[in-house]
């Protein structure tokens, strides 16, 4: 299986709290849990040539992990056409944290995403579909002391399956892992995993993550997305 | 409640065959169709200002349908950005036939709502969801001897009700008529109605529209879709 | 429309903490709130012969209510058979807070309906569909100072649509309003309830349950379940 | 993986048509399509001591598939009770052809499962979601020239996932291949399989039978399904 972690990589270049938590840039961390499973992991970030997302990396691509928040206007639009085309034909895709915001996630929704926020919380998930392939393993709740607080209404379409729930402190819930379906591609939003926060490192998360790798991986990629003018079979 | 019904009309002015059957447009007879509800209803086309479809039309508008086919490329993207607020707003949308493929459909389902298809075919319409607003006083089943066949695979997202299924003699099948919900507004996509046959003055297939505008009409409309930092609640 | 609030009517009598709550039972209370809406409400309870539900009762019956706690068990298998039958015909039903565990919601979800529970909770309950019809004039956000503690997993097949999720201070999260059909009847859940709180006095779950039971009110009654041998049609 | 088949194992002793269809039974002959993938399978029948599905048998059982028709009301409801813990607590099911009217599967729905019946038709069947693991390696599209017609309406829950569409040639539809989760368990029911027709000799659905069982092993077994009185948790 290959697995190509993207990341905008800005935070931790410019931010000292963030570096401090991720030294070799968020990628880096999530190649790393993710290479203990045994699948091959490559990086791409925003500053590579293409995105490092070229047509020839994304037809070698099972699984695409995104992470992106202010960088998101940057990503060109016809690298989102080809992640997209890419997804609709069997790819699948995990989305990160502040990329219920990105472009790809936007498109693939149909819907604006949005949310409530405010930096600074404690987070409480709660594993609601423990039999769940993206579920093994998994504790029945965790907490995460410093999160990001993400609060509903979180406008996208009815999830196939709420995985795991969220409770915050400060009285707010979220659909914290949720999936969907488009096209032949299997997409899983997970809500934590703030830039400032050792999220990444959390053995539930981790858990997570790499189940959620093996959930998407296509059985079959690059199916036709075209319409077909369609003569009437023999039979 | 205010409906608008789009049609890019474009076969109706240099098709003889299509003007015989649709002589003031398809919007024409769409337009008749809903009026005898007692809603009041506008029409709107490709070659009007705006598309017809101005910020203040819309902000007026409880529910657009949509009929396009050669003009889908035509239509502004900012039109589309701006349907696509309405309609995550709260905003009912129709979608018609051959408007699997506009460019507004495309931007609310995230895929490539592609289908296979061939001219004249005979259909058999199954209500499946008797229960369902759209299906009150339609028939378990009916016929359209003449029709375009449409068939799966129609890759759209998992509707979130399937209420009527297609049967083509030929030997195909399609999920005919489905909802969606995207952001506050609601999406019914309605397979018959090619431009050629006389499907709009079907007495099965009117119901079904009157019923659709109706099912469609927002409970609140204009809800916001942004992002909001949001302070923990005094309790 | 004809609305029967169910309630086993235990509690009431036999705990004065109840009774001062409740002094009219709770459906009493349920009456005066669902009258408001012009429906014509009737009340049935365990006692009554057939529970109050005969089978000329429930063919009369667009909508019941059902509220129920310690005398689940006394419900005897026929009166649940019959109930099944009218709402896979199409009366719709809403159950309440304990009437998680009753016998028909049971019967119509296939499943243990589980949950962990513990009196004496802070609930926060969220909007999340506003546009839904049961959330109707309800506020985004509403506080129930006292509660009983309803918490994940909530053993229930995926519903249709979550309309409610469910805060706890002490950490729980609940969806706390969901929707599923069932034949062709529709089915509310709503958590909050319990009998020693005046939670059927908030204004709004009172909106709620008024919203619910016409959400709920069939558009065809007494529709066939019956497996039909059937004879290809005449085209 | 330990895969049990259960057939009421009647058609098979009384009738020749049918005997000579199915000489081992139809378990046999299901046991002879699945060993082919290395999983574990034994059988048990109708006049089994209980029903061949003890308590014990069920522990060891990830899953189970269901072929019943004449027999359905002589399996005692004590055996359906435990076989519907089972699925609750994790354990798979597959439920074939008339076994949509057996208890176990009208238990699990909650729905009266009828539907549109008539024998010795012509049916084709739609790969609607082949990227559904259930499809793995399956056609787009195959023929079975002998078939029992089942049309809908089918009165099942809204599917998670309707994998199979069926057409047929008297002018029907039917959701032939449909998934569901209840409890724990993951659900699949199948259309094809009349005891007259050599069905499960086929290419398509040997393979579909296979994947499915594969689909519904569960990853944990045995979870608790009751209520818990639960304590707020140490953080």
């Amino acid at each position: 299986m290959k697995v190509v972690v993207w990341n905008e990589y800005i935070h931790e270049k410019c931010e000292d709290a963030v570096k401090k938590v991720y030294p070799e840039g968020i990628h880096g961390q999530l190649k790393r849990v993710l290479e203990q499973e045994g699948v091959e992991v490559t990086t791409a970030t925003l500053d590579d040539p293409e995105c490092g997302l070229s047509e020839e990396v994304l037809k070698q691509t099972d699984v695409l992990l995104w992470w992106g928040h202010v960088g998101h206007k940057h990503v060109p639009d016809e690298i989102v056409d080809r992640v997209q085309r890419a997804v609709l034909g069997g790819m699948g895709l995990i989305v990160l944290h502040s990329g219920h915001n990105s472009k790809i996630f936007h498109r693939l929704m149909g819907t604006s995403c949005s949310l409530k926020w405010r930096e600074g919380a404690r987070e409480r998930v709660w594993t609601i579909q423990p039999n769940h392939p993206i579920a093994e393993g998994v504790d029945e709740t965790f907490v995460l002391s410093d999160e990001e607080m993400y609060g509903e209404r979180f406008d996208v379409p009815s999830p196939d399956e709420v995985v795991f729930l969220g409770w915050f402190q400060s009285g707010e819930v979220f659909r914290s892992g949720c999936t969907w379906t488009r096209g032949h591609g299997r997409i899983f939003y997970f809500q934590p995993g703030h830039e400032c926060y050792p999220t990444y490192y959390d053995e539930n998360v981790k858990r997570i993550l790499r189940n959620a790798v093996k959930w998407a991986c296509p059985i079959r990629k690059g199916l036709s997305i075209e319409c077909q003018q369609f003569m009437p079979l023999e039979e």
